[in-house]
């Protein structure tokens, strides 16, 4: 039991420091290994591999809505940079930079991407002439860089991996439509795979993306009551395509100027999989992403019959990812290993198991144990896994809303922030000045304009003016 | 028919010029576009569609023999690149470097990976400590830079894409015998996936990778007679690990250095599929890779029940990657489309097929028609496009074979090289020195030892001296 202890004594506890929970987690479940250049991470294969399955299953959603995927250069020049100026100066503070190839000076300073609008429109310009090539629905999976102060594993890191879908339209209607598509994309996605409920909503002008018209995001709460911008989807309008000059002849033969979105979701899913669900033996994954969904565990897998039956059981639950733990520990250090990791399910084979036909199952969220008879292991199984997804789903959403408050004056809004970690909702006036005092004053930042809007009071929660809005605001990642 | 006309006339013909014909064909089967950054490209729904399959069935075949995926950071620090002395010698100056972060100058400029040992070195250093951690089967799916003066689409750019596996083991045995399995999955990939013959075999010292002990090659004919290293796979030996400090506790609790091998295919595949099976026509692609592998093409497609017929096909043939071309274009300039675009099979139906119950199958590759009745559809369809996957491998197999030539003696090397485009088998004694005058005089560089040698005479082509392996010789890509 020494070794048990060891593994479970190394996490700190989410009470105790929740920041310390978080590292812990990510390095013991063995998800990243910090990297040699700073800020940068290296994803090891369980970090990878649910990477992957959010890759398959959002690339499957892209491309039943028409989405192609293609790859745009590494490099930006600086000029094609700085072609929109709203967006350069978003940007151009947080880039590296790329002054030497080989062993020559370069004419012009590359950036490495921090995000790739600019390619997609000298691209687009090229690439567009008719109305026939209209619409283009294209998306990328790649790195980008940008080159943060203060970073952490997944939620902030000088590199990340993401995706980026960029799209032109003829009209303006068309393109609101496709950015509001891809926000219930994004929303649906996290709420039906990962498990994790959302805020569907706009930003204000202050938080929006550098040269967009208007930026749609989803915001989860994670269990410190800290929000976390969790997908962006945005609208150009034509600003870009005036910029760069993307324009199409449209039916009569007439030019007209692209309307333009922009949408991603990036590795920062995982630090959120493991800040809403995670508890303090470990990560806890819901089944529908988990790389491995079923973990048998052999005990006295050295009596003869009991590895056999192990591999068995692999093969009959081959339908799920199903794994079996032969290595040489001891079971109780397997079960906490397989809890470290998030497994789904556990299922525990040992001789007197053999005997009466049975197994036992371990579901990872409860820790809820049942003696199954063998010839039922795949339906109760897979309920037990579909049982999880749907209690994990309703658990995040009992957690958000228990830590959602409304407030309908200053006082009470700080004193909430101060006090009650979560999601604020209280009205606002639309002015920049008052989410800036109330960033000065509370350190809670504007996350959005919901869709569904509620009025809680006729006044600004900031300044008493007539109110134009409901916001949500919370202290964030 | 002027529009069919413009299309065909568009491409430039092998015989006549083979390098405009690539790039002629590069661009109207919309592979890839010029990017703004010299070298770059920019990959097109078409090309990346290629590469998601190509990807796709590697990642199969990796894991299936233990790989997993991990991602290591874009940036390498300049000193971790410079520790180990032939490396670094073989990629310095070709790397791209960043010297800037934001608005800051960094401390130790970062390269970008123009390749990942040294990073995956670094990582290993820290994560392997006992014989438990090994072997690590790691491998990443990633971009990667290099700064070449010449650039082609997909053959030499300065970016491309590719995946890079890195494997540590416990012995030199282990090492050497999984640098050779992942050579012949290579060659297998090659044979069974994309219908093209390769040479299995080793590179001379001269040739073998910066820093590698022993260097594997696959080479395949182009079907200008060049030749195109299409895949390579490395033995480290320990050499990596005493530079970078990786050792292992054995059994005894006895401190070993690791062994280590990489391996890679790239984006440069497409290539090669474009070089063995184009024609004048455009693309032709093995069914296996083709991202479309039928195309329903309606004739007078305004008629009743016509493009409903043409979707009920569609939905017949599921089974395989199906579209129809319900564009407004004509029939004529729609096969045009899809032969340019290297679509194995076309399917045209109008109203007589509809009334006769058949459709008309042509084949991309020989141009063969068959007319089909709609109840046989889908065996024919399936049988089609074995036949044609078999077929280009043959093919490609034949050309190949025919232009592989043996040659005794230098006269005899000199005038085959500069008269017959292809392969040329000649004895070498293993000195370096006739490796550099045989390319100095003829162009042609050696290509691999291969794995199936045969005694072609007993002394060198180069120097008469005693002669230890039989080596293929080519001009190469």
């Amino acid at each position: 039991m020494a070794k048990e202890k060891k593994l479970v004594e190394a996490i700190t506890s989410m009470e105790e420091d929740f920041a310390q929970w978080y590292t812990d987690v990510v390095k013991k479940a063995e998800l990243v290994d910090y990297a040699s250049v700073k800020g940068c991470m290296v994803i090891k294969p369980a970090g990878y591999a649910i990477w992957e399955n959010i890759q398959k299953e959002l690339d499957r959603r892209f491309k039943e809505t028409g989405v192609e995927n293609v790859y745009m250069p590494l490099f930006i020049p600086e000029s094609l940079l700085e072609k929109e100026k709203d967006h350069v100066e978003g940007f151009a503070p947080e880039v590296a930079w790329v002054t030497h190839g080989g062993l020559e000076p370069l004419q012009e300073r590359l950036c490495v991407r921090p995000t790739s609008e600019t390619l997609f429109c000298d691209f687009y310009a090229r690439d567009i002439q008719s109305h026939r090539d209209l619409p283009k629905l294209y998306n990328q999976w790649c790195s980008v860089v940008r080159w943060e102060k203060t970073t952490r594993p997944f939620l902030r890191s000088r590199e990340f991996l993401w995706q980026e879908g960029h799209t032109a339209h003829a009209t303006a209607e068309e393109a609101e439509e496709r950015t509001i598509q891809m926000l219930n994309l994004y929303a649906d996605f996290c709420e039906e795979v990962l498990a994790m409920p959302v805020i569907r909503g706009r930003k204000t002008d202050k938080e929006k993306f550098a040269g967009a018209e208007a930026t749609y995001t989803i915001e989860a709460l994670m269990h410190d009551g800290k929000a976390l911008q969790s997908g962006t989807s945005h609208n150009f309008g034509d600003g870009f395509a005036k910029a760069f000059g993307i324009q199409y002849a449209n039916k009569d033969n007439k030019l007209e100027y692209v309307h333009q979105t922009s949408w991603g979701m990036t590795t920062r899913l995982i630090g959120a999989i493991i800040m809403v669900h995670g508890d303090d033996s470990g990560l806890v994954l819901p089944p529908r992403i988990a790389p491995t969904q079923v973990m048998i565990i052999p005990i006295q897998q050295k009596k003869e019959g009991v590895l056999d039956k192990a591999y068995e059981i692999r093969d009959v639950l081959s339908n799920f990812r199903t794994k079996v733990d032969d290595s040489d520990k001891s079971p109780g250090w397997k079960f906490s290993e397989a809890e470290m990791r998030g497994i789904p399910v556990r299922i525990e084979i040992g001789p007197k198991d053999i005997e009466a036909g049975q197994a036992v199952i371990v579901r990872r969220d409860t820790r809820e144990k049942q003696v199954v008879a063998l010839s039922e292991l795949v339906e109760k199984v897979s309920a037990t896994l579909d049982k999880m997804q749907s209690d994990m789903l309703e658990r995040a959403r009992a957690h958000r809303d228990a830590h959602t408050y409304e407030v309908t004056d200053f006082e009470a809004f700080k004193d909430t922030i101060e006090h009650k970690p979560g999601f604020v909702k209280a009205m606002w006036c639309g002015d920049e000045a008052c989410e800036n005092m109330i960033k000065e004053v509370t350190g809670a930042t504007s996350r959005c304009m919901p869709f569904a809007q509620e009025h809680l009071s006729d006044t600004c929660v900031c300044c008493g003016k007539p109110a134009k809005s409901m916001v949500y605001w919370g202290k964030a990642y």
